[in-house]
């Protein structure tokens, strides 16, 4: 399975999926650009740890690219004033950044469009998705259509596709797939509220689906120092 | 017709057709947030015009979302080493940005979401739109459908509208109704490449589309000291 060289766009979050995701496009022969979002997330730690996976993962570029969703508020994830929850709910949780896949995507589309590049890669993840109404299959299917009305390449007759690969594996498989792909999963951070050091809370939504990913995986995480 | 006081995000640039947008949404009832996108264009004029356009046309709120899209290159709005052009062409011009509106319409459905705002306005064109593939009716219904998979408000069952009012008017016609609305046109800029005190080159596609409109229109611009 080979891309013959062509350019792929890969959005790159510091965390394990987007890890994996671009080690599986790196493994099909894609040139991968890495694309990293800072937007106002309360932590930085994220874009560090975004810079080493892409610079460990085989990207050709990366590039960081600011906006500000903070402004508007609405989530814990960028709004100091709201507490990152540490309970399971069933709702869509406060952690949820409004239209963060859709602006993601956007921008990755624009970069797609000046490297003349005829993929876009995103760790979106239906199974543990935790209820985002962006990271469901139909969603990703929608923008890809979208990107081809909305482009350049569009009107020109090719082809640009939105590849999710990982949208309907487990936490588990994810992890299984990056490990035998070489990713180094010690260079990713999962948590939504770690210390300026580091060190995960171990209590947030996301650090309880990575730690049950590693554990069902029958892998020991290496992010965890013991 | 009335929105009921219902929240409405309008995308204002500046330039005339957002503030038509803009007195057709608040003509229609809405509370309308205006919000301009400052993504690295060459003049700055541009957002200046923008709050005053926001002001002045009754937005209750106004924000400035920067991103950097000249970080990419590629257009010569964004682009300093890329000269604007003077001439006409059938190609898509060197102007385009590439995925401007999807970005714009993706933070404004970031916006629309924590405002629980379920209308977006964009003063896209698709008669005077020179080519850009983003200004065409199907790419909007295409977001309109993207939108509604990609939010909390979809999938509770609310409707999000992406509505381009201006979509199938001539330049001249949005002139005329803006005039009619109230528009304060004098407030608004159109020129790719104006100096740095307003003043506008009179030769780029978008001068030359302006001055069309209003003389096409019978109307003589407020924005041209003579």
């Amino acid at each position: 399975m080979t891309a013959h060289n062509e350019r792929a766009v890969v959005l790159v979050s510091g965390g394990l999926d987007s890890a994996t995701v671009l080690a599986m496009a790196t493994g099909q022969g894609y040139q991968c650009y890495a694309l990293s979002i800072d937007y106002g997330q309360r932590h930085r730690l994220e874009l560090d740890r975004a810079r080493q996976v892409a610079r460990t993962g085989g990207a050709v570029d990366h590039r960081v690219i600011k906006i500000d969703l903070a402004a508007f508020g609405g989530s814990a994830l960028t709004d100091q004033a709201i507490e990152v929850p540490t309970t399971e709910s069933n709702d869509i949780p406060i952690t949820y950044v409004p239209a963060r896949n859709t602006v993601f995507l956007s921008i990755a589309l624009g970069w797609a469009e000046v490297l003349q590049a005829r993929a876009i890669f995103i760790g979106a993840n239906a199974v543990d998705y935790s209820g985002y109404p962006d990271c469901r299959p139909e969603y990703i299917e929608a923008f890809q259509q979208l990107a081809n009305l909305a482009t350049k390449a569009g009107i020109e007759g090719d082809v640009i596709t939105v590849q999710a690969p990982l949208i309907n594996m487990t936490k588990a498989e994810i992890i299984s797939t990056g490990v035998r792909l070489g990713v180094d999963f010690g260079l990713t951070i999962s948590c939504y509220n770690p210390e300026a050091n580091g060190r995960v809370c171990g209590v947030c939504d996301s650090c309880r689906i990575r730690a049950a990913g590693f554990s069902d995986a029958g892998i020991e995480d290496p992010a965890i120092v013991s």
